[in-house]
């Protein structure tokens, strides 16, 4: 059923002025009858395939499908094939530069798991070579991060002691990762990838940092050669413990220790203020590593406070399938910790292949990258390798040194590899101050100072989502912290959809345009009308205000009317247009404010509802009451139909 | 700053024409200039004052403003002074009728919270009195009501047995109604009313109706006469009692109750079909507790299987401050129960109050009645009273029975002195199964067929609310019920912002008018134009969903373009109008899909932005590259300018 209006064919004289000759007939119109079923399945769609995944094999012969299946879910066969040695020399190098960040990175950032520095080396052999099969992004180059391995830290510490308990500690790291992996690849697999979109910029913004804080707090132990320091994350902890433990200070660490971070600290600085400069900072970590490598070796006797990383084990990544539990009092942590990692590993992943995918315009498909980053640390789990993702540090430096594709991961992989088999001895007398200062200068980057003044600038809720998730972090714990910035980002939304806004229109004069009294000052009202705009979708969480607002408006436009001697109000024009939604309280509501400015004999009028609101309306059969006179298309038809009529019976 | 965009003046020709002569100026606006602490200061005006409370204040002598501040906050004092005797014969009559309703409902429910049945009188005593002076509807019967009593009973009994401990349960009532009092009264004080908003209409059916199953099947306790019956709330467990206990079945309880039940369910059947008869419910309840008490006082020796209420204490309510606790172990407990119990029965009180103010046309302040509601809930945890609020079927009966102002109330307090002074003697031999008989009669008007209905037909996703809430409760608990319920409210907004939709225009020829091709079928697409309409605020939510859906909107139109041999898109239209909001992703989308489109060779222009999305624009900006040619203020303006600047510049 569609309800007829009729309105003036085209162009529309001044509200005032009689409709002029010729008039055509336009409805506001239902959208075209469908079953609900088909309403379901296009919902359905919308949420799980907006990209329409499948819109590359249409018209394809099967054969030819096959091919496109295959290269979907192995992107390695779409380049493979034309892979040349010209793209395989950048790769070489690019992958060289990586691996050389990769190394000291790895042994550092399973230090911030708790972990033995070896499986920061294990975790950057297979998982690279696994997603250099499955990952479609060219520049991610992949392994441990900071943020993920701090936060399995955290909440696997607070369970397990790493000390006490070396070998149940492993378990649960391999188990979270398994669960990790699990849940990224099910999010990927079910098409729920929009689950990651909840931790917005703002949050991850003031997540980051706090983040990068706490870990460079952490880092004091190693620089200051503290040996008993807290095994809690928050601010307060740290610090005393800092301080409280400063009879353990060695002054030869601190010095070493200084020196390095200096160094790192401003060959960062030269690369990120020329990137072409890009190998200054990349070859920094590892050289550091060497040097300090040296020193410490050559000067053992003389520097006997340095604290080392000791004797490591070669040979490449054990089987750690068996290790793996599925039940027991720990099965809760271990998979609270693998979605926790997950989520944040995914994000980090998602968003750094993204960007580069941008910058050089090919497309990153999110849920397939999340399958291929899931089945990758599934793999990792089961090959003594704990979370890994695409890292933004080094994929940048990945895209700066030249990366064509996913066989820098490859080369970095088999520098690796040649590190864990031969090398491993090497490392027996490097520093842990080093290891510190190369977190400290990895971790400041997280710090988005020109983002938070971004924030601040454009949008003070975001900016406050990102000060509590900041300080969350900080001071209560980053599960914790992590939590109040989703809650608040949902609230926002919540905010704004439980107090929309609703606007008051006039006619600027001459147009058949309605805009905002209070924005454009040349707008008028128009005699006997109110028109008032809806600036969200009408639901249960914001029906009764909505109807207090409204009313609010209309008594305080009666107000105006009577202190300007005007004539009374007959006719309250709804301008729905930005109503993109509705819900039974919604109709409740309408129906209400209908029969509540009936009875002081005021019009109710609804423009331009939108198709699903237009359905709903017709389903609750409100529109009856309206009938042909209450649903125009536009508010100038409205009003000069409506005032044409009221002349008609005067 | 403003982008000022030239258009034509008035009357737009259709589009392909060049603009008439006399052409105007008007610009795409920013709102008035105004301080990040003035808009800080509307937004929480619009938050927490929507209704704006102090309008009556304005323009009043001191004096004035003092006896309306006192009238605000005891509502007696408005209608008091104008009280007449012929007010007062209707009061009395219908406060009488819900007398005769209350007492066998209170001790009816207050069995349902596993209360001694004097609670239940006690109950229906103070709190009507408070209620009267603070309260500011004319309608509502204030007393335990089921839901609440069912909640309460549920949730205390999980952690302490009401027969093992009764004084502990005692304490744990009082003070879980304490802190439903303080909370309801927080509420209404810090004007956070709209916490309630997010029961829905769907929600609350839902959960009335699993409740009330729930409530239903418990009374086969006492319609049976079971004496070992289960103490949990779901449906197996209540189930398998009734069928694993039937050696305990009385045929003596099961044919008197059966026979009360449909008497009772008869009479309501009779008064809602006509209201006019609405006394013959009213009476009903009262008519059966004296009928079946005398047939068992009398009968006692014959009927010795029947249990009854036994000996009740007389006199007033006696003082229970000192039972209340704020410490210890069962605080938390106490504090959830508060809660739960009192946001449920403030939306009970609350909806009744609103639905019969609209049915006279008298306004009830949300905020004013939480706190009335709270302040009697917090006295009534000192004189031995549990959680009450206005009861539905009361409050009806009181509407029907011609209740002219909450004096009805005080008669009803009266009578129920009268009963606790001088007639608890009499209910020694009244029988359980009454009181089952009696709640189920009220608990199946809960059952809301026709509201599941409505809903199924308006809204698919609101009735899977109902339906989730339903059986969360039925199999579930009621909190979790609740939860799962509030849930999915809540996940529907968030869906609707995540997956927001986005709808292609075209131009209804010989109109001004841009309207959905999928809806109007008229709608012609505009040569080199493609014109998308985004119905959603753009957020972090959805940013990387709408990012990908217009592209795919831009890829299949270019599909469709080749196969109709058309000519290329030269410029995509983006309909802001409904775009309510915008936070720093949503202005990443923009920035990042104006780089990819001027890729391709295809201006992005913006149409209408609302004032609070084109500040943000501003502050970001990203004006700046739009720039003059890239916002316009309606879609045929800018298909106007940006055709006729084309056909320019060959």
């Amino acid at each position: 059923m569609a309800i007829n209006v009729s309105i003036a064919e085209n162009s529309l004289p001044p509200p005032s002025a009689t409709p002029t000759s010729g008039a055509g007939v336009l409805d506001v119109r239902l959208p075209p009858p469908t079953t609900t079923a088909k309403k379901l399945q296009h919902r359905l769609l919308e949420i799980f395939f907006p990209d329409d995944p499948l819109h590359r094999f249409k018209d394809q012969t099967l054969s030819r499908k096959f091919v496109l299946g295959l290269q979907y879910f192995l992107p390695i066969l779409q380049w493979a094939p034309h892979y040349t040695l010209k793209l395989l020399k950048s790769d070489v190098v690019s992958g060289l530069t990586i691996a050389s960040l990769a190394i000291p990175q790895g042994i550092s950032y399973a230090k911030l798991a708790n972990l033995p520095p070896i499986i920061g080396l294990y975790s950057s052999f297979v998982p690279p070579l696994i997603y250099s099969v499955l990952g479609s992004s060219k520049h991610l180059a992949v392994g441990p991060v900071s943020i993920a391995s701090l936060v399995m830290g955290t909440m696997l510490r607070e369970a397990v002691s790493e000390e006490e308990n070396p070998t149940l500690y492993l378990q649960l790291v391999f188990t979270a990762t398994f669960f990790a992996g699990l849940f990224q690849a099910s999010l990927g697999f079910l098409r729920l990838g929009f689950v990651i979109d909840f931790l917005s910029k703002a949050t991850l913004v003031g997540f980051m940092a706090g983040a990068a804080v706490i870990v460079a707090l952490q880092q004091l132990k190693g620089l200051l050669g503290i040996i008993h320091f807290t095994s809690k994350m928050q601010l307060i902890p740290v610090l005393s413990s800092v301080f409280n433990e400063n009879n353990e200070w060695s002054w030869q660490t601190i010095v070493m220790g200084m020196c390095f971070l200096i160094v790192l600290l401003v060959t960062r600085q030269i690369s990120m203020r020329n990137p072409k400069l890009f190998w200054i900072s990349a070859a920094a970590p590892l050289t550091s590593v060497i040097l300090s490598t040296a020193l410490v070796a050559c000067l053992k006797s003389k520097l006997p406070d340095i604290q080392t990383i000791g004797k490591l084990p070669e040979g490449v990544n054990p089987p750690s399938a068996n290790m793996l539990f599925f039940s027991g009092r720990y099965i809760g942590l271990a998979i609270k910790t693998g979605i926790i990692t997950g989520i944040l590993s995914l994000t980090e992943g998602i968003a750094v292949g993204r960007t580069f995918a941008t910058l050089k315009n090919y497309q990153v498909d999110g849920n397939k990258e999340m399958m291929a980053i899931g089945l990758m640390n599934m793999s990792g789990s089961c090959t003594s390798c704990y979370v890994t993702t695409g890292s933004f540090s080094r994929s940048a430096v990945n895209y700066n040194a030249g990366a064509q594709t996913a066989v820098s991961n490859i080369v970095m992989a088999a520098a690796v590899l040649i590190t864990l088999l031969f090398l491993m001895p090497l490392f027996r007398y490097t520093p842990n101050l080093i290891l510190a200062a190369i977190i400290i200068t990895a971790v400041v980057g997280l710090i988005d100072y020109k983002g938070v003044y971004e924030l601040w600038k454009v949008d003070k809720l975001d900016f406050l989502a990102a000060l509590c998730s900041f300080f969350g972090v900080l001071f209560i714990s980053v599960p914790i912290g992590l939590a109040i910035a989703v809650g608040i980002s949902v609230f926002k939304i919540l905010l704004h959809v439980t107090r929309p806004n609703t606007v008051p229109l006039g006619n600027i004069p001459g147009t058949q345009v309605y805009q905002s009294l209070n924005r454009y000052r040349e707008a008028v009202r128009i005699p006997s009308f109110f028109i008032i705009a809806v600036e969200a979708p009408i639901y249960f969480a914001n029906s009764a205000y909505l109807q207090e607002r409204i009313l609010r408006w209309i008594r305080e436009e009666e107000g105006w009317l009577a202190s300007n001697s005007c004539s009374d109000m007959k006719c309250v024009i709804l301008d729905m247009t930005a109503v993109t939604g509705i819900d039974t309280s919604g109709i409740d509501l309408i129906t209400e404010l209908q029969r509540m400015l009936n009875l002081r004999s005021i019009k109710l009028v609804l423009v331009n509802p939108v198709g699903s609101v237009m359905e709903k309306l017709h389903h609750s059969n409100i529109l009856e009451s309206f009938g042909f006179e209450g649903l125009y298309l536009t508010i100038g038809e409205a009003v000069m139909d409506i005032s044409s009529s009221c002349k008609a019976e005067p």
